[in-house]
């Protein structure tokens, strides 16, 4: 018997390109056999759209649908207005895809940098919601570009959505050891969002018995990140504290050079797209001095939702065996590309 | 001659009371003889509104009006319903009196802990936005409690909003050495909120052309915070940006202990507010064991708000001092508030 694993590939921009070729490179070795890989390259990003103006047609969200998951590496460039490729790209498809968990995992490996002093214990997933609050896109502007300009940003909570992330935040507190959940919001400020993201997350908490909850404003948050992140396990958060807190997050665990994400729809309904936290970083696009690992762990997260479990553990385990080793010598992309391949397949 | 400094005192909750008796202290120990201090007590907070169900009335809020100043410890105890307070008092007074530049500097002082390794050089001042943005309470919910429930909350944002405050940015940023100036917002996501930011901030730009000065998004600025705080002089941010960055800020330079903010209507038409960062600190309360530094560092940004620029100087320095001189052992409350009276004083 054999099985194809459908993959759609944006390399996009910048190191995305770059990261993304390790990231198969590692995909590929760590396959079981009877797995056969299919990809499929879309070119989507900031060359694209100066060379046609589009970001994303219908087509291609079509085409896209029709995949096991998406691995994408990053997109963008300082000579794209800011937002054109946010919106027109990455949202939309977070969007139109039903993302509504984005998965980001911080943990602290042995023998990796951190600007903490002391190095506390880092082990934590923020799973932040990804199709409500304020990312929906409702705002507006009046008298635009005048001395009279009034803009607006709305955030739409559902109790559908904060409960569908709420539930699957719960059920991965209670599969790991810890089995505790962390609520972040703003509820004594954001009254209407946050009373409903606590009650749903009360409300369900009760069919949750063995997990400990607690709840921290997001302020008070990034105090702990920085302070006391080892008292973290599964954070619960919405769409923007999530942006906020996991750039944080990556930053206090090695930089966001080890970030991986997952936009995922745990339904099955659409595919899942899983990339690094990082940018295309234009700066040392084409040097080699990009480190691939974000983008081999977000391969680790793309396996595991796929139910390939032992394969994933196999590429983290490799991650971190292939940081305990490094002695500050200087690798290309490349080179820790070839490493972690060669530990997968070892 | 001879000039009086009215002053409206919330001692508020907890240790509230307790950090604020030591900043009274110290202001009296420095104000120069010919001012004379009249302070007036308003009792607000949990325990009032335990007692009568209010958080400010009409009457205190136009009898508050009637000062130079107010000088606020804490508000707030978990007995009271999340919200109550923050909206129904801090909040109101911060928009019943324009608070629209909210000031929170940010100073590693040396002999003083962070969580940060390598103790970067950091000061910084965060100009805060203080009336607008998604701190308006504007917003609602439709079938509250009921798995059809949807809430919303609306950011707004204002020509003549955003413009006031970003010119008091430039304007502090024009009075320090460095004279740089960051932006903070999400534009590539919220893009009308953002575009407005950004518009204003370019075009009051052209008026400061010996500002340096650059832009962030929020989630890439709580990076830089812990990795690189030492490029940062002044910031100026939104109001729900300003609040999570001044904490992470207080949490990378010693604490919210430490911490000092000023609620400011810079035109005069109504008495600025300042308080520490901290909150009322239930557990501690009682035990002497609250630092007051925060309070007093407070009572140096009221003084320098009217005019009394030299004392404002001699707190700071008094603080840096008792700071450098500290060797551990521990020190109650009143006996870090002495020892600040003395130095002031001296
Ligand atoms: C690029 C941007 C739209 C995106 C976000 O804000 O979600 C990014 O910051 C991220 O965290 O994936
Ligand atoms: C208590 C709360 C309303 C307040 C805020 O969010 O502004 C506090 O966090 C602050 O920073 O002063």
């Amino acid at each position: 018997m054999s099985r194809t694993m459908r993959l759609a590939v944006i390399p996009g921009d910048g190191i995305g390109q770059e990261v993304v070729a390790q990231g198969l490179k590692v995909l590929t070795a760590v396959l079981p056999s009877d797995v056969k890989l299919e990809t499929r390259e879309y070119d989507l990003g900031a060359r694209r759209w100066h060379a046609t103006g589009e970001t994303l047609t219908d087509a291609e969200l079509a085409s896209l649908k029709d995949h096991d998951a998406i691995l994408l590496g990053a997109v963008g460039d300082p000579s794209v207005p800011s937002g054109v490729l946010e919106r027109g790209l990455l949202l939309k498809l977070r969007f139109a895809f039903d993302h509504y968990v984005n998965l980001r995992p911080s943990k602290l490996f042995p023998n990796t940098d951190t600007p903490l002093a002391g190095r506390p214990e880092i082990d934590f997933v923020v799973v932040r919601e990804g199709t409500e609050g304020p990312y929906v896109g409702n705002g507006g502007s009046l008298r635009t570009g005048t001395p009279d300009e009034v803009a607006t940003e709305v955030s739409l909570n559902t109790a559908l959505g904060v409960e569908r992330v709420v539930r699957d935040a719960y059920e991965r507190a209670q599969a790991r050891p810890r089995k505790k959940l962390t609520l972040v919001h703003k509820n004594n400020v954001l009254v209407y969002a946050g009373h409903l993201w606590k009650n749903v997350f009360d409300r369900v908490g009760l069919e949750y018995p063995e997990v400990t909850t607690d709840y921290l404003h997001v302020d008070a948050a990034t105090i702990f990140f920085v302070t006391q992140p080892e008292r973290f396990d599964v954070i619960v958060t919405d769409n923007l504290f999530g942006d906020i807190l996991t750039d944080l997050a990556a930053a206090v665990t090695g930089g966001i050079g080890l970030a991986a994400s997952g936009n995922i729809n745990p339904t099955g309904a659409f595919p899942s797209m899983f990339e690094p936290v990082h940018g295309s970083a234009p700066d040392i696009a084409g040097t080699g001095k990009a480190d691939p690992t974000a983008a081999v762990l977000s391969v680790a997260l793309l396996l595991r939702h796929l139910g390939h479990e032992a394969e994933a553990a196999r590429v983290e385990a490799a991650v971190a065996d292939d940081l305990a080793a490094r002695d500050g010598s200087p690798r290309t992309t490349d080179e820790i590309g070839d490493a972690l391949a060669a530990r997968v397949s070892g």
